[in-house]
């Protein structure tokens, strides 16, 4: 496999995200070039300043040349990493007429120019991919435009924005008002110091665009969109909110009306209970109802580092295209999985005994446990039961070893006063 | 487009979810072959009583011939949904060698037989799909096989058992205990007769050998998976959690360790506050954490009808792979979207007033509302402020239409009574 020609991939920009992506893709080629049984090769990265290092991206892969990439026949992949309109559009036509396939990251460019877009991706014959256009690392383009492909869609509702998620969270938690809360997520760099995008509920509209025209099968144009931001709302308004079994969230919505589509991005009252209502902080969540899924729900982190996930999945599918063929192998064959034994999990634990209600019984059982190096987190004692004399004791570990754990269970049986080990499950701090 | 030969697809199987199935490919066929741009035809499914009726399916269809079905040249697609483990493995082989593609939903072939099968499938240049075989409706198959794929997964945690989760969920709310749940559990359906697959944790430990063989790209052997079921939680020790401040939920986990891979299934002790604390009743969840992506959740109904939209999207999915080529349009080029005016939104509203306080005030504001047919559910006067004189009120409407609610807050506006409208927020009940 090694002489076969490798895939080829052209970065366009190395801002936050493409420099990342950069660095990833060539960090971890040796995982990439396995999964796909070809190597995976970044040819190139346009930047504006070569002269500016860019972490874990040799110097000499940068290049002001863009055209120079964008023809080369060695070029199978063009990733679309410059966050801004032009020239990406531009670019992205000039790479897609040149037969090769566009990841883009560029919620902007898609929310303009998707349909259009898309449709010079099916005359060319190549893939035009967007997973981190919306919701950073969370899979939603491609379950749409695949896995929920079968369902008759009739509503999205999705928190896409996490800048406003936070500045809600925040008014919610603390009864700030709307500017303590903005400043704070400025100075803590989760909004921009020109905020306006965010807190407006454009940045919202330009994904509820993406995701409803996916949705819907019709291009929603992002200005029929109705539109209103966080900027009104008071601390008063989150206390009665609550008052009433409310949360406040920025929603942003699409379904299907009589007549046709609605779709809207503004703040709501939320029942407290509702999934999205718990969506906090810089979270994103993205809800699909359709009419044979019913409703199914994807969260996790909406933008930064996990965007990196989004835009390199999109690159690999791309690698699949054009090697072809034979799907990969997803599960090796010959390497078995090494699987650690039961006795060897470290967590801690719940013990409930039944215990004769004596002094000392407690030092017993825990010498017995100390003995083990399992140590005591906390111990209630429950339920003195005066007709049998005895009592029900809790006990919390700290992290200790299973077979330990299940040794010393053995003594602490052994004990007189112990009448019984109720049940032991195991803790998962997550 | 229609004179060219449909994408053929044999169903094995029409129990609860194969009648399914193959009522709606056969219902949606003008839908599905919209999106191919080719015919999306059923061509033959394999039962064990043809004079048994299906609803929605034409008994010409029903044969006893699998065979036939299996060699016939012009089958392009094959869906396992036997739901045991013989013939299905048999026929999935036979499919495969016969260069069709197969899609199935059983999750004990494909946790006994998966890499095998996989190997056999890339061996013939076919997909296998089985998307259905964990978590019902719920992408993760998918996910796991492409979007997430960039990523070192360094754990799995999953609720992908409903008939417990339901179980543990009632065990929580109502104080009961294992044997009480279960037995309403099954009362309800949501439980079998016979139950020991589910609240043993085999059904799990077999849903769970998929997702870690995917995710650590090795196959995981259900048999060195830990089992542990929940027959042995008492209502107790659901208090206790409580007290503690945990919940109890039956896990799936699998996670990268020094030395290996740890996989097991068992009930465990949550903090409230988790994620997947919060995911009750017959819901399935899967979390999945990695280097670039941080954590990602995926939730959603997790067996029955849902499972029809897991099927069908890998039948379009293997009908794009018969068909080739040109991306599919996902987004319709000559059809705009119909967006419907804001002003024709019907939900409730949340109307903050500060007024003045004195007698008729209220009275006014809601003959106002009730002339534009709007209907007040709920009022709470809050916060007088003797300075002013002035106090606050909080409207809750009951469903009313935006352009009515702009037109009567204008009104209301103008009132000299009527000092600020402080806001207005649309409820959105989910």
């Amino acid at each position: 496999l090694a002489s076969e020609r490798p895939v080829n991939v052209a970065l366009l920009g190395a801002g936050t995200v493409g420099a990342e992506v950069g660095r990833v893709l060539i960090e971890k080629r040796d995982v990439y070039g396995r999964q796909l049984g070809r190597p995976l090769n970044v040819a190139g990265v346009v930047v504006r300043d070569t002269s500016k290092p860019r972490e874990g991206i040799d110097a000499g892969l940068l290049t002001t040349d863009a055209a120079g990439l964008l023809d080369d026949p060695e070029v199978d992949i063009v990733v679309e990493l410059l966050g801004v309109e032009q020239p990406a559009v531009d670019w992205m036509k000039q790479a897609m007429s040149n037969g090769k396939h566009v990841v883009t990251a560029n919620k902007e460019v898609m929310a303009k120019h998707g349909p259009q877009l898309l449709a010079l991706a099916r005359e060319n014959a190549v893939n035009l991919l967007f997973e981190a256009s919306v919701g950073g690392g969370i899979p939603i383009i491609a379950p749409l435009r695949r896995d929920l492909l079968a369902n008759d869609v009739s509503a999205i509702s999705a928190i896409i924005n996490g800048t406003t998620n936070y500045i809600l969270t925040a008014m919610t938690r603390e009864g700030a008002d709307f500017a303590d809360a903005l400043k704070r997520a400025q100075e803590l760099g989760y909004a921009e110091p020109d905020p306006a995008n965010d807190v407006e509920g454009e940045d919202a509209r330009y994904k509820l665009a993406i995701l409803a025209s996916l949705a819907f099968h019709a291009p929603v144009q992002r200005d029929d969109i109705y539109r209103e931001g966080i900027t009104k709302l008071t601390a008063r308004d989150f206390r009665y909110a609550a008052e009433l079994g409310y949360a406040i969230k920025l929603l942003a919505l699409a379904s299907r009306v009589d007549g046709g589509i609605q779709a809207r991005v503004h703040p709501v009252l939320l029942p407290a209970d509702a999934p999205l209502a718990k969506v906090d902080g810089v979270l994103n969540a993205i809800q699909v109802e359709g009419d044979l899924i019913g409703r199914v729900n994807f969260q996790g982190p909406g933008a930064g580092f996990p965007t990196t996930s989004a835009v390199i999945a999109d690159v690999l599918a791309a690698a699949q295209s054009v090697i072809g063929g034979r799907p990969s192998a997803y599960v090796s064959e010959d390497a078995p999985a090494n699987l650690v034994p039961m006795a060897e999990l470290i967590t801690r634990y719940y013990i409930r005994l039944t215990v004769v209600d004596q002094p000392g019984v407690l030092a017993q059982i825990a010498k017995l446990l100390g003995d083990a190096k399992i140590s005591i987190a906390s111990v209630i004692q429950k339920e003195t039961h005066e007709a049998s004399n005895t009592a029900e004791l809790v006990i919390m570990t700290h992290e200790a070893r299973e077979a330990s754990v299940q040794d010393a269970l053995k003594a602490v049986e052994k004990l007189p006063e112990v009448q019984e080990i109720g049940n032991f499950i195991r803790v998962e701090e997550q």
